[in-house]
């Protein structure tokens, strides 16, 4: 972000005590590295907010928060900012709701480097920017080495629902066609292969990008969508089955049709996971009747966030909550939930 | 909280990194901890709501956030659950805004135990009922031991501010009489005492609770009320500093007249600490036009929590931002903010 340079007030270049205190050297840091960046609206601690869309008749307000806990911080592809403001963007939008405002809280370890806290406020606003939504209120912590990793950020976000729109994963019913926007696994693969101790050297980015521009687009094409949900911590395999699940329905996808980058499923084959499970950070899941898969497909693939959008499968009466996937062999087998973790901090 | 009970699907009782992994532990202990209590809104990953109040004309939206890092997260008077509800509720209030909905992200260390998880949701439950608020969204991660301290919470809050409400710190003219609801310093006292490196024996209690109904008691007998600041990290003399720099004006305040607990001036004796800067998570400050200054007192004092309030000075036409105290002495002296930390991990 090119911006013009002002005095500094923090001296030093890491974060210590005395800025969590309350004070004035709190006062430096959150306006010298915050809110000279996000400028949120006025000067009081919480944000006044008006919009006309939250006023029409049978619109609802969608609210929903998340804490980003990555390790590293910087990876290929984004950071612990980017992620911060795509993941609430996308839990609001595969909602149906219109992101407009995000809050921004940070716990900021003793000793990190105002430059990295820098790095991920400039990352955050170039990506709210690219959502078309404000970061509009804040807050920072600062804990003592050793009580958190760096930094952690905390996102909320509030958007609108306009009438009408219903994009819960209880909707899908037997028969519907689904698809996700691009290829498996990017994101997990990528933070594997960042975190060093697996020495892999790949080309792989993470995928982390904000989804609401994409949706609107499929569900202008395709307005009989029935439900989205965004494939992360437990990647598609979770995702599905939480929406089998909540529509009493089974799901059947083939394996063949799945879009898997080459490295990633090289980076699979070598340490044995399975893609399924691997995280996303801007891949979505849809479902759509099957009259309308074909636009909706048509609308993904003409986004930037869904050029290698593909169908994977469909709905079906039953056995309910189960899903399944035909593999490369012909057979059949099930794609059950994860159970525990397949890789800590992922997001 | 008296609940029914169910069956336990949690085994052990600690938090391990597979309830951090979107998986089938990570949903065992969402549930029986977090949303077995809170019983959000439907099964999706964002709150859809609806409320009358913002959708009136001049009706304003309100939305802030705040992470809760306390150390210890349970002592007298409450704990970080009770906190993380109280702060955020308040930063609303404080506002003119009337709290609806509340989200609430845990960062969790590995090894944290599940009946501390489960004591902090409980207060928080309970908090929030007695605020009339909901908590309606929220997000678990876990971090490995060392990469945090036990339990980090945040909290977002969204709540309307009705037309014509205005409360911001800017509107304090000359003139106006400023007061408090309550005695000083106990949150900051009990922190102190609890953490224990001090061989401090207290009967103090944190002052943690939610001062909305207070709020709206005030405006209601003193509409022209003309802002109102919580007095958290930093303490009174932060608020005040914050509030006279933001209307540019002066002001005095009178020693005599600060509530102040015999044993909080005790602890502070001992450690040479000054009460206003220490922090409160139940204390604000009011400003009101002089005729309503009793109208406001008599309010604040008939609710529970403003049964200790005080009128304690005045703002003057100058100099600008600055904030001075008479002292027992008879003397004056500036009351400038805290440049650096008084005590780390207040809130």
């Amino acid at each position: 972000m090119e911006r013009p340079i002002k005095p500094a007030r923090l001296r030093g270049d890491r974060v210590t005590m005395a800025h969590g205190g309350g004070g004035k050297a709190m006062r430096d840091l959150i306006e010298e590295i915050f809110t000279d960046v996000f400028a949120p609206p006025g000067t009081e601690d919480q944000a006044r907010l008006t919009a006309q869309a939250l006023t029409e008749p049978g619109a609802q307000l969608a609210f929903t928060t998340d804490s980003f806990v990555v390790s590293p911080p910087e990876f290929p592809g984004g950071d612990i900012g980017k992620i911060a403001v795509c993941g609430t963007v996308n839990d609001l939008a595969v909602g149906g709701a219109r992101p407009l405002w995000l809050s921004a809280a940070f716990i900021i370890e003793e000793g990190c480097e105002f430059d990295l806290l820098r790095r991920i406020v400039a990352s955050m606003q170039a990506e709210a920017d690219k959502a078309g939504v404000r970061i509009v209120t804040g807050d920072t912590k600062v804990v003592e080495r050793g009580s958190a990793d760096k930094v952690f950020v905390t996102t909320s976000g509030v958007g609108v629902i306009p009438a009408g729109r219903d994009l819960q994963a209880a909707n899908i019913r037997p028969g519907d066609i689904a698809l996700v926007n691009g290829v498996l696994g990017d994101h997990g693969a990528t933070i594997l292969a960042a975190r060093g101790d697996m020495a892999l050297t790949t080309d792989i980015r993470s995928d982390c990008q904000s989804l609401n521009a994409l949706i609107e687009a499929v569900v202008a094409a395709a307005p009989g969508t029935r439900a989205a949900r965004d494939a992360t911590r437990g990647g598609l395999a979770s995702a599905l089955n939480e929406m089998a699940e909540a529509a009493g329905v089974g799901i059947e996808v083939a394996e063949s049709d799945l879009p898997l980058r080459a490295e990633v499923k090289g980076v699979c084959e070598v340490l044995g996971l399975d893609p399924l499970y691997l995280a996303n950070e801007g891949t979505l899941v849809l479902f759509v009747p099957e009259a309308e898969a074909q636009a909706a497909l048509d609308a993904m693939r003409a986004t930037e966030a869904g050029r290698n959008a593909a169908i994977i499968g469909k709905a079906t009466a039953g056995p309910s909550g189960r899903v399944t996937m035909r593999t490369l062999f012909g057979g059949q087998r099930l794609v059950d939930t994860l159970v525990g973790e397949q890789l800590p901090r992922i997001c």
